[in-house]
């Protein structure tokens, strides 16, 4: 039985803040799709002051791949801005500990490694757009056949900011022309989760060598009325953090997102 | 004759590199609206490096009021990402010094002032839009009785970031239901020159005393067919700057903004 099922099974509320509860006290360490649905949920990183002003600016400079939903206050665990009593130190379920560039560990808890100086960013996740097109009739191969998304770093170069810098990664997801038009349609209204498609089509376009090779995620097939259609990912701020080698950096580990309180369907918003 | 129609009538190019060259060398130093037509305008705030992690997250927390732009690096006067050779110490026709929040002196050059710990922060105006409303067919009074548009501060609070805070200001343009309904349509695209209205109809929802005396901008008449439409403005962060009272902070003078070389069009774009 999966952790998610098991959590569920003892769990009544499937609400952010009762799912953050849980995840706070260590009920729960796995990855978070599917939990508190409806709730976006988020990327962290989390970087001293010294590099802060530069991480932002590079997420200002590349608002496809690195969409802002919330920056904490210098030295506060807390994100009142996303929900009601989140503590950054404790309400994700696992963390990994990046020092000079490199993982060195991998917890489920950072309050004895919190410093007066940290800054967290909460940064747009898929999840919310990929719900909106599987609402919107859009069968998306990676969830149905159960893998990890593909995911290929291409020669669309970032803005640079500082150390950050660095190509931008990019998730796959093939479907027909119809669905890709219907895709670039309903993505578009979606800016704080990477928002529209950059490429469709021939992959060497953007650099990308071998389809069937990803650098993350699993090889999807494509099928002879289909189409590979690319959208910025956020595994691009994510290398970008590694290529700029911080003294430390806390982020989740892949797919053990933090829990917002903010309903997904905001993101929707056009204009905001 | 205007400034601007005199500025037109000696040069022959109306596009933003040759605008910018006669406002850096001093050959204009009045309003920019109507020049290089179709191009995104700014507004533009200095501040030192100590205040400007906590100004840049508050324009994140408040993105209709203070949509962002463009940001410096750090000490660096020019601006690429905004456009070829744009120096911000030349290229305004006229600049605000504030210190401690109070109005010191108005320039039209700040090569003498710059400090290698600015950052220059460019915020959208509502240039772009309002040229898409009337390209909508939509009439706008302040326009075509050619004054200031009504501003009001209101009781709709801005979420704090550090020294930053303040009721929003906002605009108000008057006009028919239908129109009105047009306009959020309208608007609701251009989430970087304030997106969608954050209130129509009653004054008073939003602390708003007396529609006939704006706290800036020129009174204007409603018909009884009309009702007021309240957009989020660019005054909000100017407000919040000077309440927060840095040592020295750097403005345009009202109506003479920093004109890029994006198309306004692309302030249309729905993700980005």
């Amino acid at each position: 039985m999966s952790q998610v099922k098991a959590f569920r099974e003892i769990n009544d509320h499937n609400d952010p803040a009762s799912t953050r509860c849980a995840i706070r006290n260590g009920y729960f360490t796995g990855q978070t799709a599917g939990m508190a649905p409806g709730y976006t949920q988020g990327n962290l990183a989390i970087l001293p002051a010294k590099q802060a002003m530069d991480f932002m600016r590079y997420c200002q400079r590349n608002p496809k791949p690195c969409p802002l939903v919330g920056v904490s206050d210098t030295g506060n665990p807390m994100l009142p801005t996303l929900g009601h009593d989140i503590d950054i130190r404790s309400d994700i379920p696992s963390y990994n500990i990046y020092r000079n560039g490199e993982l060195s560990e991998t917890v489920t808890d950072i309050k004895s490694l919190w410093q007066d100086d940290f800054v967290t960013f909460i940064i747009g996740c898929s999840f919310s757009f990929e719900q909106a097109m599987m609402d919107g009739g859009i069968p998306l191969r990676h969830i149905s056949e159960n893998l990890t998304v593909s995911m290929y770093i291409t020669s669309l170069e970032t803005i640079p900011a500082g150390d950050f810098k660095g190509g931008t990664v990019v998730s796959m997801r093939p479907m027909t022309t119809r669905n890709a038009i219907r895709a670039v349609e309903i993505t578009s209204r979606f800016p704080h989760t990477h928002g529209s498609p950059v490429h469709f089509g021939d992959p060497s376009a953007i650099g990308i060598k071998d389809i069937n090779k990803p650098d993350w995620g699993d090889a999807q097939s494509i099928t002879d009325d289909e189409v590979p259609v690319f959208w910025a990912c956020g595994v691009t701020p994510q290398n970008a953090i590694r290529m700029a080698k911080p003294e430390i950096c806390i982020t989740h580990t892949p797919g053990s997102m933090l829990i917002t309180d903010l309903p997904s369907i905001q993101d929707a918003r056009l204009d905001d």
